[in-house]
């Protein structure tokens, strides 16, 4: 039996025979809340282990450097293992969620320039948004490395814009997490899926993603299905 | 009679003879939790208008453009009409208040490099802690003027950590403001004093400042005195 090594939201971590490889399995599993609320979603583990996939793929291809290793089935893809930094990004191309509350912005407003935003994993602090000159000065990271972790956030929402655009939908913001893999090259991690991006019909603006759990308005497996079947139109 | 052009926490603007100056007269005020807890205390104005002029004056001669005309009397000043940017700038060379709760850190903490933060200047969202990239996207400064002001925040903090270093007092942090005057200069304004300071002793680390009102814990003037007795002597 593979060991597990950690249950997330969404996702169980098992052991491999390689020390530097971990398998991912995705559950069938939505939470909101930061994890308050919990409930089993038919098919959710499989529809996003597939839009991840297809992702990491699409970056990789891109020339961004990703744990990604390979997908092993519907529900499962096998990744390098990490040092994670203790940092969410998230890149925000049109106002929505909390950018949306905190400033009162119309929703779906757009920038000049994408958003960029830290916020500091902390259970303990309950993830307080963090400035440059405040991971300094807590050690979180060094200049260089916020600088590299900044530059390739842009370069992946270029690369998901870019995506996305092609099959119909706005990428109107998203979360990603990166870390160090064994040989200590700076790389991306974490999953990328509807679970962690905002996104929207590019014409009828219909809510594709987490937030019709979050919001309760509707079924959210229609919209994770549909990201599935546009992006594997769109990649082929 | 001179018309009041604002009254705030602490101060009333009248207008003068002249459209582009303005005189500031200092009140015997004290305010707490955003203006809600307000008292009346003696001298307060007095001695934090002395503070201001003395430190802007030390600021002027250090080659930092400011909106400091002159000391008038005891309790008032003239300075330069501005049109503020809509951003308080906090330094922080030790870690207390905001920064001290938020990230649990021990108290007065410090730091490789003053910490720097921008908070947006809103009554109606509370003033939000923002990052250069939100500042940027709601079209509040540019990233010129943005480097500006951190380029002079940081400037003043230096000039300002060397004269109270001299006068036994750790500069902990402090809040500034900054603006445009007539020429479309950007220029350093608003009060700089025990109000918008968190200073303690440098040996004993008794408070100075406006947490002694804030806490409860003794006679907000005793302090506030010390810092004006003790900068008159180190300017001499």
């Amino acid at each position: 039996m593979a060991t597990l090594i950690n249950e997330g939201k969404a996702k169980q971590l098992f052991e491999t025979d390689d020390e530097n490889v971990i398998r991912v399995h995705y559950l069938n599993q939505a939470t909101a809340l930061n994890g308050k609320r919990k409930e089993h979603v038919d098919d959710k583990g499989i529809v996003n282990n597939q839009i991840d996939c297809l992702i990491y793929n699409y970056l990789g291809q891109q020339g961004i450097p990703t744990h990604f290793i390979k997908q092993l089935s519907e529900s499962d893809q096998l990744v390098k293992k990490m040092t994670m930094l203790p940092l969410e990004v998230v890149i925000r191309n049109r106002a929505s969620g909390s950018f949306q509350r905190k400033f009162d912005t119309e929703y779906l407003a757009s920038f000049d320039e994408p958003v960029q935003e830290f916020f500091y994993k902390s259970d303990r602090l309950d993830d307080p948004f963090i400035n440059d000159s405040q991971i300094h000065a807590l050690k979180i990271a060094t200049k260089d490395q916020l600088k590299l972790v900044r530059e390739q956030a842009l370069k992946v929402n270029d690369a998901l814009q870019a995506l996305f655009d092609k099959a119909g939908i706005t990428l109107v913001d998203f979360k990603l997490e990166f870390g160090f893999d064994a040989d200590g090259n700076l790389i991306l991690g974490d999953e990328i899926s509807p679970d962690s991006c905002r996104l929207v019909d590019a014409k009828t603006h219909d809510s594709l993603d987490k937030d019709v759990f979050r919001k309760h308005t509707g079924d959210v497996m229609t919209g994770y299905r549909t990201v599935l079947a546009r992006l594997q139109t769109t990649v082929q």
